[in-house]
């Protein structure tokens, strides 16, 4: 699928605005475009155009006039691709768009497939392959934090922090293997107590980085709350009143069924992602057991858990959500929150004496508040953006959001532990060298030193065209 | 609303494509950019930065790291508004888009109104009025007659063709009013009959543009083609064959009722406007009656009409409803078209009764088809697109498609046809002025040589925003 002799072609934006961009990259872009684009000046000739120039004329095919443009001219290596290129940008009329893209490929261009710009940037050696992943991480994201780090990984800081580590064991595994060349001399170039602080250096690194990973999910696709209580607490009136109150970009997430359904919400710059699930309660029911299973599944994906209970429910009832919520999350770092609900319903006796209930039953984060009204629900975002602090915080530092890097890193991992424990065990340097091979190799696939074909073709068909 | 002082700015693609395109123009335009724009060259100076030239480099917010744009510069004049300009290409996030047009506004860009940028470039002369209709619909054009008549207009074709008869009528009243300045003195600087030559030759091709409004808007919205005949003779059917067919773009035109359901559909680039219409019969029933008289309505503002009769009436039914439609269409040019349907459920012998039936009747065009198995759909395609074939040749002359400027010329031939009857009477020369001045009026109306705020508003109201 590697195709870098043939010159592609794609629309680089999409719906109906007042212009479109079509781009073209490879070493027939500026013949192929004389062919079919005209300069209002008589003087301007494309072939001897400097790169970084705009030229405006017509797009014409035999007696067709198309459409007047402005052609943006690219030379090797200065793109975006490092070929050569032009981008097109025309009125955003479907016909017209069609018209180009058809007069482009009669002359020799070739549709470009999802992804085919960047990968060959890429391949070019423009950008590595974390680069080139967070071009499309950057596309997709929404909330100031998401970007954040699509655009410190595009800049090349996640990068960068790999091949150190990279470097730093590539280092290691020549020592190592310099003494392989001398085996039978039973020589030792490296001094054991200072490789072994160099893999412990490299797997904190490594291992930093993989725990980054449920933060990076969070703040990439929303930090995952899920609503949860006993029936008929509230919990899909709360979970409207937060996404209501929201005038941010609200979207359902496809493919959830009413089993549990998603919605995210951006507050204050940081994405959350509700979670609203069947109720919990205990009974003999199968169908509504399966119900309850898959909501303690789902409440164990969670970051945060709110815990709806109805303000009117008896003190046993409220205990026994509470239990079953807690025997659900124990031994994650799952947090909770109560919600006691209907407030709006409940005389000032009954509130205080459910939160005097509540801190009899351990001293857990509880609010009063009334999804019907909204009392209690700017409190409750502030305790949602309390968790998101630490998201921003935490952004200042490389954080990967990518799962293939966080399985590359895990394998990394992985092979140090056994060159850590081989080391302690003084295990012969041909077998020590095979777990750092394996951990740089690892470290190769993030950045795309080391990739396959196949490794490509997944990365790149989840582009967008024209990307 | 003229406030070519102001910098404004606007995203000028829309959608989710892997790049978006923001337009700022007005004089502070790289002023504003330099603010919130920095090269990765540290020799680029963006005031010293020629036009028709691309910078690369970075959108900042004091420590906050925007994207990696291209930016593309245009000095005034030379520039789509007539006015400095820049266009910033920057990946297509929602969050990016938002805060790069944030720290425009911030650094004094104002957010432009719809249509701003084409009502500058109109205003700064780079072009009339008429073309700058022409741009919004050559953005709307979904067919290739649709977009050659528009992009002949945005080139000027039309108004060239407009300033030639003005020009005209402008030598003509320069005449007159030569003679009005000797009024005492009874002399005569123009020859009547000259002068009546030339107001006939003006009425004549204005005559012939208005009439070419019918066509124009057939082309432009598609030809609308009603489809009619009794109830349960597969109009729907016939409707829904046609448009599936045709894997070309398809859209339901919003605020129809299930009174006339229309759908537009593009057959080998001709785009057709389709109606079903209520079933057609003689009545007693009060709410029916209403919906034939609406059927009757629709018939009327048909260019063809397709009379769907079953092959399984009786002679006489058939005879009635073809007598009802003729009555319709009676002293209109609406061409009609007879379908005689269902021939999947009929004989040999029957469908040549039919044929024998219709030719009795006066020779009409008949189709024999099965809108359900889809027999004879084909020819009927070739049919309609006989029709259009006047549209494509048609499209070669100038045609207008706009109703404002189709309004304009009807005052226009109105005040000719006063004028010609003003000379053929000997009318005064200051009252035959009147009516030319009239005319002149109007035709500067139209190219925007003589306009009002109003005019501007309402054009302008219906570009996108960032066109």
């Amino acid at each position: 699928m590697l195709r870098t002799g043939e010159t592609i072609c794609a629309p680089a934006t999409s719906g109906r605005g007042a212009i479109a961009v079509i781009r073209i990259s490879g070493p027939e872009s500026l013949d192929i475009c004389k062919k079919i684009f005209f300069p209002f000046s008589n003087k301007t000739e494309i072939e001897k155009q400097k790169g970084y120039t705009v030229i405006y004329g017509e797009i014409r095919s035999e007696n067709e006039l198309i459409d007047d443009v402005l052609v943006s001219i690219f030379r090797a290596p200065h793109s975006y691709t490092g070929e050569d290129s032009a981008e097109i940008s025309c009125h955003a009329s479907p016909y017209i768009l069609q018209r180009i893209l058809e007069l482009l490929t009669e002359n020799g261009a070739v549709p470009a497939s999802p992804g085919e710009f960047t990968r060959r940037a890429f391949i070019n050696g423009k950008m590595d392959l974390s680069q080139a992943e967070a071009v499309a991480d950057l596309v997709a994201s929404e909330s100031q934090a998401a970007h954040r780090i699509a655009v410190n990984q595009m800049r090349g800081s996640f990068s960068d922090e790999i091949r150190i580590l990279r470097a730093d064991l590539v280092h290691f595994a020549s020592l190592i293997e310099l003494e392989l060349d001398f085996g039978e001399e039973d020589v030792e170039f490296a001094d054991r107590n200072e490789l072994e602080a160099i893999v412990r250096r490299v797997l904190k690194m490594a291992n930093d980085l993989a725990l980054s990973f449920s933060l990076g999910n969070a703040i990439k696709n929303g930090v995952p709350v899920v609503i949860t209580g006993s029936p008929n607490t509230g919990k899909s009136t709360l979970l409207n009143t937060l996404l209501r109150e929201e005038k941010a970009i609200v979207s359902e997430i496809p493919g959830t069924t009413r089993d549990a359904i998603e919605d995210t919400a951006i507050i204050e710059g940081v994405q959350f992602r509700f979670t609203d699930t069947a109720g919990l309660r205990e009974t003999d029911d199968a169908i509504e057991r399966l119900g309850i299973k898959k909501t303690r599944e789902k409440i164990q994906t969670a970051a945060i858990i709110l815990l709806v209970i109805d303000i009117n429910n008896t003190p046993d009832q409220i205990k026994n959500t509470l239990d079953s919520v807690r025997r659900t999350i124990s031994g994650s770092d799952i947090r909770m929150m109560i919600l006691a609900n209907k407030i709006d319903l409940a005389s000032t006796v009954k509130r205080e004496e459910i939160r005097k209930l509540i801190s009899l039953l351990q001293g857990e984060s509880l609010s009063l508040i009334s999804a019907l009204t909204g009392e209690g629900i700017d409190i409750l975002k502030e305790e949602l953006l309390r968790y998101a602090d630490d998201t921003k915080k935490a952004s200042d530092h490389v954080i990967i959001t990518n799962i293939r890097h966080y399985h590359a890193l895990l394998q990394v991992t992985d092979s140090l532990e056994r060159v850590l424990q081989g080391l302690r065990e003084g295990l012969q340097e041909d077998l020590l060298a095979i777990d750092i091979r394996h951990a740089i190799h690892y470290l190769g696939e993030i950045t795309g030193e080391i990739t396959t074909d196949e490794i490509l073709e997944n990365i790149f068909r989840n582009f967008c065209i024209g990307k």
